[in-house]
């Protein structure tokens, strides 16, 4: 546990950094592979205009960069901040083998952000959710569907 | 309705010249305010070893590019299959003002995608998901917290 600890503290550490040279909130996350970092990130949304630059995120896209794949195989992911749903889909779609967090998404709430909201819109019912969702079928995204599916050349993910 | 359906096909065309020029999986989106297109994605998860690169990622990152703003105010995003949890929590970061999708979670699940999965797998008590997820509380987590409730200039998102 004194390792893990270890590597919690330098997400959080980043965390600090981050928001204090102005690149967004206050959260770090590290990517650890074989005790070596192989990836790092914090927030960036308001200084780079992504609102999709998390830290878990900015981290990923950075690990998987140096480790040359889309899957952090054998990697543990410390975050300063329990992921919000957005990073938790991208780590369930990175596959690491553990997540270890520090604050939690009540704390992030505490503190203005949206995490736990989400929490709550993801699982309901399409047609229930805040922002407005509408499905409309269409044949020709199913068809779609069916070439690649027969596609002998695709590489799954 | 028509209209929708217009910029829907739109998507489902990207989707597939996408997949086609071996960007990744068969997915599109396009983002769109008042009647014009302000951004396009597709899926390029395997071709840039970035597991974050979904449809709807990349599409919002084009817009807010574009748009030069962490936020999608009045835009619709028109995607090609109902977007994953990481890209449904983007899309809630970035709200815009509806969504319309053509194929769902269950028709990505038929052709060998985790949607599923991972919706049922977000609404979970940490302890019961299939990525050992363990927090451990830091109080110099929480202290970094409150220094960025208590920074003045803080832009918030």
């Amino acid at each position: 546990m004194e390792e893990h600890k270890k590597w919690l503290l330098e997400a959080i550490r980043i965390s600090e950094q981050g928001f204090k040279m102005g690149k967004g909130g206050p959260f770090g996350a590290i990517i650890v592979k074989n005790g070596q970092v192989v990836g790092r990130g914090w927030n960036q949304v308001t200084s780079t205009m992504d609102p999709t630059a998390h830290a878990e995120v900015v981290a990923i896209r950075d690990a998987c960069g140096f480790l040359k794949n889309f899957q952090l195989d054998d990697c543990i992911v410390y975050t300063s901040c329990e992921p919000c749903p957005m990073c938790l889909g991208a780590i369930y779609w990175a596959r690491p083998k553990a997540i270890y967090y520090a604050n939690t998404r009540d704390n992030a709430a505490a503190i203005g952000f949206d995490d736990s909201f989400i929490y709550d819109e993801i699982p309901k019912a399409v047609e229930d959710r805040s922002i407005p969702t509408i499905h409309i079928p269409c044949e020709e995204a199913w068809e779609v569907f069916k070439e690649w599916q027969n596609k002998s050349d695709k590489i799954s993910y």
